[in-house]
């Protein structure tokens, strides 16, 4: 690496560090807690003011601000307010989401906590095991962790398929699968077996269980069976039970769907670059925690990235695109908060395991939009969605969907592997 | 069928029926409890006469006798002493077998219930559900159907394979795999998916609930899927992990391998015929409790029938025999007792779904044979492994892997058929 490089990047880090420490944890900190009811408020203007928006506390949402809190916490110990905004984030989330009848969390409640959706839905379940299995890592409270490992226990009981591997992704407050369609009970996707690899790697962080770790490897085990394409490398999107590729739809209970609604089937020829980068990161970090090589991965990772840099990065404007083909050009071109936090630490990651400067000039490439366009450095936090050149499409700092988790996270991720790389 | 068949078939009816009232109930109730340690005895001679064995008390024998004692009260409700062999059989079992630690059931206790073997087999865990689920069925006593549904979700948790589908079969004490080999946790076969099935079955009976029905579903899927010979219709045998067949070997932990020690690999090409007619009854009993059509399986069922009736059963001698190849005569040509009595069911079942009179013809066969050299008609139980031509090589009544589950569930279930068929 050349001088310049290592001076940008290390300028890079300066920026990272200042914008997690000084813009992303008191932004959250600050706005984040909803004093009068406890849990979290995450839906924010483009001025960072609250709009009350449809006034529900979404599982996603409230268990991403408790993973973000805790994070907090772990980075600034001395700081008693991000413990504080955990614990009562726990608090309210285990009052009001917790199925005290049938197990579980439900999807969604007022901003009071009294129910809206009881549904169970695996993508929320996952984040929940995500969200406390950190919270007792950071805090010690091993309520996060008991929780944490019931839900694991009733994503066993009800949504593993024991027929043909996997989980099924979408349930009824009572534990049955949803009908088929834009409910979706007949489907899996790369999406939420990737989040749960994600939080099966955060629970056996915590419980050392050798169950917790068996299942990890299960899942990543099914990711790369059925999910890469096996001719272009990049990531599939949805299947059928059987692991068959079908056409994705928007489905029910999704941030596509509360935006778009029920959308007739897409092409089954789409890939989304950041799912893409993401897996390699989060397949990169689950060695880690399980204190596996990541060699056995090494082929599947690097086509991943490479397809990415081929056709997801925007050479041109910077950034990268949201979804595209196979084997050709992007066609969802405008650009989206989560993809760019993302693909910042995939793209770090891809470097540090091969090498490629590419990968750093991908990584600049999207750093820079990202840093011109995204961030809003007065305030602290990300835009949400922004045109292929990077006019806002909404400039709004938090909605139903969007808290402190791919920000936070990407940030804290991305000094961790820029020091590493700083110092070679 | 002409009249000659129908009396005959009456006879063979009232002479299951008294060995079953008058045989196998008081055989087990005078003989079977053990009313010095509680739980049950199962090792006795040719004469009857209880022998001490190796005193210890297996899962499998401890629960099929409380399954087998909960079906006598069934049929029996008058008789209190049935209801208090199954409720004191409980109680032992609860009391020594459950792991208060880590969950689930030893697999081997001491005739006073000192620990042995701490050891998780499904194929243990499996009879534990059947049995508590029976024992809830046939009493009320709803603390069966509490164990047996805790015993499911610790097996959803530990050992459903979440990557390719089915179950883990041989765990250690903490719930990990056993080592591969003779340990076998590098398997899985038909014998436990096919005992998975059944407990599933009876689990569903009691509890009504949707979960264990669809984990019923599965099983049932997996099986068909990948444990039948495409070509020539008969059971596999053992598989590894990804269901491909392996050539199977005594395992750590069972009847043969307690007999006969860690033996080499057998052929790929052999096939149990009773596993195979097992199968169909306990296929089509499922069925019944899910209130699904066979018609799904009715050509499946018909080429496991076809199979046994062509290489299987005995025409010259009678009886059936225990293994052979794919599509060969038989090789293992000696005749156990308990591939006898759930021929006799499953011959029955494959008559009432095809109306097919060779079907009849084997059943005669078997049941000639079986009531000629296997019962014991003075004592009230069978015997346990003759010559292909009837003469005894084990004339022992119980041992501690026989007790009351074969003889008594196959002379009540032909009793169900044979008063349907005679009814026609």
């Amino acid at each position: 690496m050349n001088i310049e490089r290592k001076e940008r990047l290390n300028e890079i880090y300066q920026k990272i560090s200042r914008h997690f420490f000084q813009g992303v944890i008191p932004y959250w900190l600050e706005r984040g807690i909803d004093r009068e009811f406890g849990g979290y408020l995450t839906t924010f203007d483009a001025q960072g003011k609250w709009v009350p928006g449809d006034q529900h506390k979404y599982i996603v949402t409230q268990t991403r601000m408790i993973w973000g809190t805790s994070l907090f916490y772990e980075r600034l110990p001395q700081d008693s307010r991000s413990l504080q905004a955990a614990s009562q984030g726990v608090d309210f989330f285990v009052d009001h989401f917790w199925d005290t009848k049938r197990g579980g969390w439900f999807w969604k409640v007022q901003r009071d906590g009294s129910l809206v959706d009881a549904g169970k839905v695996v993508y929320g379940q996952s984040f929940a095991i995500y969200a406390l299995a950190k919270y007792t890592l950071s805090t010690g409270d091993k309520r996060g962790l008991d929780y944490a490992d019931r839900t694991f226990d009733l994503l066993q009981r009800y949504c593993s398929d024991t027929a043909r591997g996997g989980y099924y992704e979408n349930l009824e407050p009572d534990w049955r699968l949803s009908e088929p369609g834009f409910a979706a009970g007949d489907r899996k996707s790369l999406d939420i077996h990737m989040h749960l690899l994600e939080c099966f790697t955060t629970l056996y962080e915590a419980s050392g269980m050798e169950i917790h770790r068996r299942r990890l490897q299960e899942i990543i085990e099914v990711i790369l069976k059925y999910m890469i394409h096996p001719e272009f490398g990049c990531g599939l999107n949805q299947f059928d039970h059987e692991f068959r590729p079908v056409p994705p739809i928007a489905i029910r209970r999704t941030w596509n769907a509360e935006r778009e609604g029920d959308l007739a089937g897409g092409s089954l020829d789409t890939t989304s670059y950041v799912h893409n980068l993401e897996l390699v990161w989060l397949l990169v970090y689950a060695c880690g925690i399980m204190e596996l090589s990541v060699d056995p991965y090494r082929a599947v990772i690097q086509r991943l990235v490479d397809h990415t840099l081929q056709y997801g990065i925007d050479w041109t404007h910077g950034g990268i695109y949201r979804d595209g083909p196979h084997n050709a050009p992007a066609v969802i071109r405008d650009k989206e908060w989560w993809q760019h936090t993302e693909s910042l630490v995939g793209l770090l990651d891809a470097y540090l395991l091969f090498g490629n400067e590419s990968y750093l000039d991908a990584f600049e490439k999207v750093w820079w939009f990202s840093d011109q366009f995204f961030i809003n450095h007065e305030l602290g936090e990300w835009r949400t969605l922004l045109t292929e050149t990077g006019e806002p499409i909404d400039a709004g700092l938090g909605n139903p969907w969007k808290a402190c988790y791919h920000t936070g996270r990407a940030m804290d991720e991305c000094m961790k592997r820029l020091k590493m790389i700083l110092k070679e």
